[in-house]
């Protein structure tokens, strides 16, 4: 029998998927398990846009170009005015989903033990991009004590080497819901321009910034035009996840170019998710409003609840739909486990990520969880009823911590 | 201004690429274009089950499992009983597309250096998969004077070292729509046994079988269930390249595992395309057998011009859409960019793809051309007639050959 690769052995695989099993095995005996664990939203996809689909009239379902379909490449282009951005439709890569256009990224602006830097705590499966592409990702530390604020300039100065090709951020963040301000922005971009680096800015959730913070777009930098590189998706933001569509903007041409050099191995993005994309585009607003309402809603219930609960740490995440918090426990990966295993309240539990799998530094995150929050506001009490009981009796608590709180 | 990667620079492109511009411009001077380079099927899509999309009502486009619906996959095994395979839908991943497959194998099979063997002429794209992969591709020669008859076993024992890890077939194969019968598959079988390699069967075109030959899957070799995967796709037996559903077939479950580890990377495969593909796999075989008589009746066409063509060698492709023939010419590249600048007959031109970029050896196919019948036989007729016009009329005639015709 033939071995498979070492390096398929090797890929860094999520932790959570170590849960998976125990999340199976706690529905098996009829509890309820309450999600926050993944960022997969619950709200409904645009239904106008789903009517939409339901009216087309196919013949031949073809391959569309390498980079997309004009009109769609057209209509992403068309979406990002209203972010103060004037971009043209050549500016604009279609992609199989953000996650396939970090990887043609990786391929395309860097070399193998070329580095990147990137804030952690960071999307763990850039590690799984960085392993494929044999890059090096450099992180540079975020705290939860400052709701992950973007790491000080210096901090990212001091792992700059010959090797350092880029600064990859997350705007406003998965895994932390930090949205990064324009001054910080402008900050940054000084040193990309210093150091001539790609700056590559993941905004697939640009549109959910709360406490009314202007969302600003890396593309809207000046002089920075061939540095700056942003990554798409309308999965979040339109719940259509399945639909498998991002972008790659940038008015780099040697970079677009590279990209759709290895684009051409994959021959073309998914047909009906371009199609659904441009309907997406071509909504008014109040879909986006209503959904950004709604979470701001669920943001502001996780974080009332989390400042109740005895020796917890948390902070009120800017944007996204995701928040770390700190809890009074010896190891959170152990704790996500045994309320999966152990613990059922009202005959559910909640499924959690443990945080350490967002760090690259060893040693941090041990006692951190994040918590996505992508349940209606019912479900997400009865979760946080859930967590609440559970740092109750959990039987391994952190013992200085509690005694520091005590 | 950063520099993009070296690899990127590197990356193997189909000469095809170069030709698309020449095209664009035939096409801005008036001159039709019939586009016999790429295999996009002219086909519909089946309407049945497009009808079947347009009354799906879907709340929420999620993510679906990183192996694909488990209703799809079932749907897939489901599929393969007509052709003798017994499968379990746990031995079915789905994939974005038969592309996305190749290159998830190339990472969970291969290390770097390891070797693969590949009859050539092949699919251009596995020079990309390779190269991103760090894998080597050991090509073992096939001849159009023969048809492109499978290599005999002592040449694949030839190439084969300590670092070579699997065969790849395309059965019928793209590009030269090579028939590999059952008998051939079961000695190949044995070689690969003794060595331990895996055996990668692209069986994308199985459905297109010509002249009552029966198509042998590697899935039905007894005693090499952990050596044989297969990849299939929806792209091409159902006109549905959009779609980008492909599958990873395979009884090993160590290789199903690292698919599906490197698969969470890229997280789910649309949601569209796998809804459509378990409606196309319950289609009864009405559809499939009238478009394998359709192409039947091109691939008869093809032949029997090419047949009448001073000077071209060809032969009748026992499978898939494509066929390979010699042209009298010194440089077929030179010749298809020809046609696309400087010919044209009753206002039109073809476009075909030059031999050269499907072998790995220097020097073979350069006389040589893939023709995909992938038009009506009206379309088709007009074509050859551009062809064999521009062949009596082309100034760079191989002198040679036209002497030994002469």
């Amino acid at each position: 029998m033939p071995n498979i690769s070492q390096r398929a052995l090797d890929v860094p695989l999520s932790p959570i998927r170590k849960l998976a099993s125990f999340a199976d095995r706690a529905k098996a005996k009829g509890r309820h398990v309450f999600h926050l664990n993944i960022g997969q939203p619950d709200i409904a996809t645009p239904q106008a846009a789903m009517a939409r689909m339901r009216q087309v009239d196919i013949k031949v379902l073809e391959y569309s170009p390498t980079e997309g379909w004009a009109s769609t490449r057209a209509a992403f282009a068309a979406a990002m005015r209203k972010f103060g951005v004037n971009i043209s439709k050549e500016e604009v890569m279609v992609t199989t989903g953000a996650s396939e256009g970090n990887q043609l990224l990786f391929f395309s602006c860097f070399d193998k033990g070329d580095e990147v830097i990137i804030p952690e705590p960071f999307y763990a499966n850039y590690n799984g991009f960085a392993q494929i592409a044999d890059v090096v990702v450099r992180p540079v530390t975020s705290t939860i004590e400052t709701g992950f604020a973007m790491p000080q300039i210096q901090d990212f100065e001091r792992v700059i080497n010959n090797r350092t090709r880029a600064i990859f951020l997350n705007n406003p963040s998965n895994p932390t819901g930090a949205f990064y301000p324009r001054e910080l922005i402008e900050q940054l971009a000084l040193l990309v321009k210093q150091y001539d680096l790609y700056l590559i800015v993941d905004e697939v959730y640009r549109d959910f910034c709360y406490d009314g913070q202007e969302f600003f777009s890396v593309l809207r930098l000046e002089g920075l035009e061939d540095n700056v590189i942003v990554i798409d998706s309308v999965s979040k933001k339109f719940s259509a996840c399945g639909a498998r569509i991002g972008t790659i903007i940038t008015r780099n041409q040697d970079v677009m170019e590279a990209v759709s050099n290895y684009g051409k191995l994959r021959l073309s993005p998914p047909g009906f998710g371009q199609l659904l994309s441009e309907f997406l585009c071509e909504l008014d607003d109040s879909y986006m409003d209503n959904v950004r309402e709604e979470y701001h809603r669920r943001r502001d219930l996780v974080y009332e609840r989390l400042t109740h609960m005895p020796g917890v740490v948390s902070y009120k995440p800017g944007g996204a739909f995701y928040c770390f918090a700190k809890f009074p426990v010896e190891n959170a990966d152990h704790f996500c486990q045994w309320m999966l295993e152990e613990f059922e309240y009202n005959g559910a539990t909640v499924m959690l990520a443990p945080g350490e799998a967002f760090y690259a530094t060893p040693g941090l995150g041990i006692d951190e969880v994040r918590i996505a929050y992508v349940l209606n506001t019912t479900a997400l009490n009865q979760a946080m009823d859930c967590i609440e009981q559970a740092l109750v009796v959990y039987p391994y608590k952190k013992v200085r911590d509690m005694a520091a709180i005590g």
